[in-house]
């Protein structure tokens, strides 16, 4: 196979023809992977870096694109090693079937990584893949590689737990209020509002980002689990005395690097915050979420009768009076959609899975508990609430993985068996 | 083959017989593997390493059997992800051959790296392993698994330089006495002597390990360029100051960690101690070594003439008067050694390869620069000084790899040159 | 003398009557005076500043009478005191006059500092007080004692400076907004422009008052000297590249605390901002300030002719062409002001005392400066440049002090003597 | 009178002939007080703060006899000023009065403490005047000024409590070796099993003095209350598990500063540790002392019968077998003298003064509760237990200054009633 056809493969298309600084960069990597590893200078990874930040658009799809037909393991001598270590697997076949399939694109990042910032680039470089990888799929054997080595520099032992709070840098909270996901911060006022006294906001970070939040999650001290989440957000709310506070309602949680997608912190995050907050406030009595269930409206389109959409055509639907069968149907193919629509063997509602998965228990359903349009289009205006029972945390997450089964509140198991569709799935089945 | 026969192999020898605290940790680490990784419980990595920990010196090794036996891939498995990949070598195939040839053991090792202290129990079992790798050739691949992922989370980026003075702690102080490698520090008035104004003294420490000295070096500040060590050492040597000095003389480096062995860090630390220098004393005009040669004399021993060596057999040699003519052949042999005996295309000294290596260029050798009896017995007394000129390093260094060439002053290259031996071998080459 | 007119006397009108907050403070105040000092209860100093952080602005008032009329010296005492010293001035009748001459206020003011957050309190408790003291002129003495302890406690050698930056907290970054008050800071966005590469802000905190800043100064590092400060405030002007600029400009510069009023801080704080600077900048070659000058529009009022004046009327007068006559005059009118205009045998300008009085030079006018609303009503919208030659400041200083002389450039003396009002004052004296 | 008599006077004795350096000296105060007190120059600080560095013993007696001649007030003006206070008590007249009579070695040692390293020359000044107070009555003006302005700002509220352990910076660990006066630390390796896990040390620092402890206490965790010293001090006892502990045992508290003689810090750090202690670990039920009784002895010599203390004039006395009526006696004297012997209306001794005035119970008597040659001179070898019931620490103080009362248990108030010298004073009374 010629080298042309051998990257045409690689990449599922032709190679795009290389610009000058990409050629320079990319003798500049070479150069670094040239270098005895114990020497490796720390001039050149200082270079390259700044290279590949000088780059514009089309050029680092250009860079993208030499990553990955350049840096792969030779199909040849990855044969022969495997069938070496067919032969006889001793340590030392092992060990050079290894080095002859990890690609030089590994290495070449682990030396990106000793410069200071570099890192940071190698976050952003991934971010910026994933965004046309679906375009581009020659580039997955690089995200794999990014993937593999981040997942490993991110390791949960790495980060530090941080509270934030307004004594917290300015340089940090401004992210706060340009990542906030799941309900937008409206400026500083807003965010000011959100750390106050009946609040706690904490954040991973790790020491190679110093300034940036990892994930980080909201919470409010509440007395009683809240139902509705537009009075946790209202700026002129009055502050409530903390130590009156029976439940802490975690109420957002956001994942601020694109280029880390797929490592997940979210699980440690919780159970790292619901002990701090136990440690603080001894009297808590209950952690629980606040919860969107974002495809909750897709799949009511699919499943529900049209009957019952038709009234939900108008987008202010909820501001009037609602007919109380409605709300009730409503809530029924809610839970029902919660415990038992599926993707695979998981819930096929993406919030569900995470806190479920993480140990938590379905223990709510709130009408109207947001009633934002973003509320309505995606969940019909319903809220849940999970709640994480610490003492049985553990038992819910091996259920959840071993037999998929899912804790929910003897409450919502019964508003599910009410649901149409479960009736109609019993006679089906009966 | 039977699998039995497989163990054997693997191990170059029987498997023991496993004992029951192994069986336990073994079934930890199995179930810790079965989980799947975004949840991986933070109760069972706990367990895991208190298990490790737990665990006595023969009940370790039993537990090095199982992860070499245990976690390896499967040699089918890869030789069908090397043919496909052999075939087609898109993305997707190479993602599969990387899978199908990472053992198991890597991700067990990152899995237990998560908990608080992971970090020290895996440094900590290269550090056994490595002790008892040649009487157990068969756990050379966990090895190579423990060096490949320590490399990766000791990488430079996450390293920070610290200066090292009597503000520092106690704990990290009293680990500077108990690894100093190369003179011996007898107790804290010796260190704090160290410690004093006209010294500095630097180290890298790790975010995992922060009471843990990474590699530390000593300097002393000096008006010219020591040429003997034991009046650095002296305790009741008097302070100077510091502002007089022109010379920053690395008297000491040491590796402090035996489980990090092979991942080298000398060479930045050194570089970055020499900028820290400079920006602190901006009138530092050298910035040079004071080394041992630790294999000149047992290279002496099989390359000098019998007559010439009789009188260093007396320990106490050097201690009365010197015949001119000894010392002059001596330091002509060790300017020969130092130049022309090699180990491949290098130095055959370990502190040679190191420090020209890094771009330091041979500058003198000093008779009589060590008279302890390590001193002696290792270097037959003489010491040299590397010079780091900062504006030559870059250059050096990529002459010594690139040409094997050796940049040395005209009066060592002298030396080298008026010995016998080398115009023995000028002689045979005519 | 009854009780009551001798109480009248101290406060110089009737006292107020006492509500019963009040005299649960007072009693509480009594209690914590007669403890023997080396076991004064925390707990006692806790219920006091919070019995009084709680009183409302009428029993203040009260509680500043009682503390105005009950802790004051015995003039008896005093007197027996002075008359034994004068009669012999031994260390013993020293001491004993030293005794019974300090208002026992003080010693209560001392034991309020033992507790967290005591400090503050007090500086608090100056601030209010300031406020009417005019209307109390019996307060008089409680100012005098908090102002002394005050100025003990936040001696010079007691502040740190920080520097000021978007890493700072939100709760420091707050309270700048909040007390800026040369040029008002238009909200985050404002600030965050204020804390750009080419900008400096430092201030000065007390240990005991951590989230306060006590005076901040804003600084623009430019090249050239300022001549116009709208520039300077724009927040949509680009950041230029600190290591351009030759100058630092010191734009602003804000005590925060009104209750140290009358101690100085803005001395050090401008020569140690100016000392941190060089050290970051080494080629900055000229530390200037672009200053108001408060008292020029009113003083011209009072001394410039009519019809020069008449123009001025119109608050646009300067929107439109301006005569070059009326320029000229006005600039010439401000040199004489700043060099000539008196209060004792100082400056009238506040700022200009302070800037001559640090030791820096008048350096240059700036005609339409500050073309603000309160630049015009206060000076006219003129502005000055003190430049603080760093070889010079203390010369100056000695000057200005011994022999009243002002550092000023040719040019701006030119300005002055070509002032008709210098001319005429030549002529009376001639 | 003339000057010379006068300074005589002042001094108690003819002043010293003063050196040229002294001189100097004087000439900078002098030029420091003339300043304007908000521009004091910094320059003028640091120069005189360096001169007085350099003076010899000598020289420093000749600069404290100019302290004491110099600065003092006029007792003519403040003869007037009182006259003026009598006459009218107004606020500008105490105003004058209070400038009369402060020293302007106040303003002096004000501005002395304002350049960095001030507050430790103070400190250190105070510390030499003191040792030749006795001989120099006419210093004792200079001790009352330093006294009053370090009461000022080693104020309660300006200290931070910190916890030492083997984390601690070395630099502060030495001072503990060199400053600890209640039983002697052996170097390193005793310092550190004073560290150990079972022991906390807590110390109070002052911003001015960040390494130097002004007071520490060294705490020791048991099962029990303890009733010997040396198993405490003991390097090579082993370390219990401190979460088994039920008592603190405070068993040495040591001043550091010997400047800051009569400032008195002891009181509050022990009921800040006693409840950094209970929130560590809330099982603790007994806050208590094992401490000297440093008068016993030679009250002892002084009260007891010859025939008693016959046998304690052999120094080993203690080491063979000792008469049941012995220890009997004695224990019962220590009773007597600990509740009755008085000096005014508190005890005799001075550590029953400190923990009985802060509130503790005089607990238990401990026969040869320090055998060591110290223990067996001052306290006849006995020790005594004070204990901190927390929810009596305020009664038990408030009884001690109000009524004279001391709170100690049945058994030693029965121990003393068993005291011959008891039976003879009711018989007197009787």
């Amino acid at each position: 196979m010629s080298a042309a056809s051998f990257l045409a493969r690689l990449l599922g298309r032709e190679p795009r023809a290389i610009e000058r600084p990409v050629e320079k960069l990319v003798a500049l990597c070479d150069a670094l992977l040239a270098e005895s590893g114990e020497y490796a200078s720390a001039a050149l990874v200082a270079d390259a870096l700044a290279a590949y930040r000088a780059l514009d658009e089309r050029c680092r799809a250009q860079f993208f694109d030499a990553l990955a037909t350049r840096y792969s393991p030779s199909p040849e001598i990855v044969a022969a090693a495997a069938a070496a270590y067919q032969a006889e697997p001793s340590p030392a076949h092992l060990e050079r079937l290894q080095e002859a399939t990890e690609p030089a694109r590994q290495e070449l990042f682990r030396r990106l990584n000793m410069a200071p910032g570099g890192t940071a680039v190698l976050v952003g470089m991934r971010q910026e893949l994933l965004k046309k990888l679906k375009q581009n799929p020659g580039w997955r054997a690089i995200d794999f590689d990014l993937k593999h080595l981040l997942r490993s520099w991110f390791n949960r032992g790495f980060l530090r737990l941080e509270r934030i709070d307004w004594r917290t840098s300015a340089i940090v909270l401004e992210k706060l209020i340009q990542y906030e996901a799941v309900h937008a911060v409206q400026g500083w006022r807003d965010l000011r509002r959100r750390l106050e006294a009946d609040r706690r906001c904490f954040a991973f970070f790790h020491p190679q980002l110093p300034d940036e939040p990892i994930i980080f999650i909201e919470v409010a001290l509440t007395r009683g689990m809240s139902s509705q989440v537009q009075p946790l957000l209202d700026v002129d709310s009055p502050v409530s005395p903390p130590q009156n506070a029976d439940c802490a309602m975690f109420y957002s949680i956001t994942n601020c690097q694109e280029g880390l997608r797929g490592i997940s912190f979210g699980n440690l995050l919780i159970k790292q915050v619901a002990e701090a907050l136990k440690s603080e406030f001894p009297h808590l009595r209950r952690f629980a979420t606040l919860s969107p269930i974002p495809g909750f409206r897709r799949w009511l389109e699919q499943n529900a009768e049209a009957a019952l959409m038709a009234p939900l055509e108008d987008p202010a639907w909820h501001m009037g009076e609602i007919p109380p069968h409605l709300e009730k149907q409503l809530i029924r193919l809610c839970a029902f959609y919660l415990l038992n629509a599926k993707q695979g063997q998981e819930p096929l509602d993406a919030v569900a899975r995470f806190h479920l998965g993480n140990g938590a228990a379905l223990e709510r359903l709130n009408w109207l508990g947001d009633a934002s349009e973003q509320g309505m289009a995606r969940s019909a205006g319903i809220m849940v609430n999970y709640v994480y029972w610490l003492t049985e945390v553990e038992k819910n997450h091996v259920a959840y993985f071993r037999e998929h089964r899912i804790a929910a509140s003897p409450s919502v198991a019964k508003l599910a068996r009410e649901c149409p569709l479960s009736q109609a799935a019993e006679k089906g089945a009966a």
